[in-house]
């Protein structure tokens, strides 16, 4: 266990806590004190970190998703709703009390880009939440859903896909969709930080200030 | 206080919290033992309770989001950049340890795209330290930034934009900066989950599953 975490780089207490949790696969019992870990141990171990500590997964949510990984028997059309599913419980996923003006919008968003979509679907609950939330702030200018807003996901989801589509491995495919799934918020976060401060200084340039 | 608490619908030990914390601002007080709250503090209740329950920003982080909205003094050009760096002090935006293969593809998405943005940008750093978790993952397909994440980010600035300019009125154009920019992540999130469903279905679908 000790070259374990030499080899990977995490703590001996956190891999302990990862292997009782479910989330690393136990190494194989070669005597009665001997514990053999491969290279699959120290590869899932930086898998772990990257969900939790750079994709701010909670221990058992990540357990949750690495569960879906782990589950290569379901169906293609499948892999992105598990991961979804499981990565999907922070309180913007929650089911809506009550009837909402942002479920409508939602769905009018849906049907004017031509998305099939089952109702099950997370991000309709979280679109509408947040929706809800700008209508109470009264912020109607931000109560919609921009047609730049629903042509920019549909972009990153291609973009998505088309990783997902460069193997035909299905435990492959499902890891690449986990991953790029819960890091790929925080890259489309980021770069919507680049655009705005690109756009901003284009719509509100003070040309004093340049030279 | 108690009706503060019956119009905004926030606890009383919150309402204190918020005041003591400087997220509030004060009521006026009239006498001895009575202090008068505006239909402005209910709304203001609502805007800090959206950015901690909605947005998911700690209370510290909210307080300093809220300062830049108290701040209409700063030129139109900054507002975004204040935002941002009020908003983005999750560990994603830290400074990134040591060279980093990260910022070299995102430096080249800028030149590409044209963006003309600050090395200062939050959003540099996030997205650098995503690509380097993806490389470190061993996971090459990923370790990119697609022409699709970038275009997308763009077309989704341009709509934050576009809703900044329904107003001239500075304080105005700040609380959409912050309410969009917070909650924002949210609903490209929830847009993405969507989109991800109906582009996975459309390269996916199973043939016997459409009657």
């Amino acid at each position: 266990m000790s070259q374990l975490c030499e080899a990977s780089g995490v703590p001996v207490p956190s891999i302990k806590y990862y292997l009782r949790e479910g989330l690393l696969p136990s190494g194989e019992r070669t005597s009665a004190n001997q514990v053999d870990y491969s290279d699959a141990h120290v590869e899932r171990l930086h898998l772990i970190r990257a969900l939790i500590d750079v994709g701010g997964l909670p221990v058992a949510t990540a357990g949750r998703v690495l569960a879906a990984v782990d589950s290569p028997d379901l169906p293609l059309s499948y892999i992105f709703g598990v991961a979804q599913y499981a990565i999907s419980d922070a309180d913007l996923y929650d089911e809506l009390e009550g009837p909402s003006d942002g479920t409508a919008i939602v769905d009018e968003t849906i049907e004017r880009m031509g998305w099939k979509v089952t109702d099950e679907n997370p991000g309709r609950r979280g679109a509408a939440r947040i929706l809800d939330t700008y209508a109470r702030l009264g912020r109607d200018e931000l109560a919609a859903i921009p047609e730049g807003y629903a042509k920019g996901a549909e972009l990153i989801a291609r973009a998505d896909l088309a990783a997902v589509a460069t193997t035909s491995d299905v435990r492959d495919m499902a890891e690449i969709v986990v991953v790029g799934t819960v890091l790929g918020d925080g890259l489309v976060a980021s770069l919507r930080r680049i655009a705005q401060e690109h756009v901003s200084n284009e719509m509100f340039a003070n040309p004093r200030s340049e030279s």
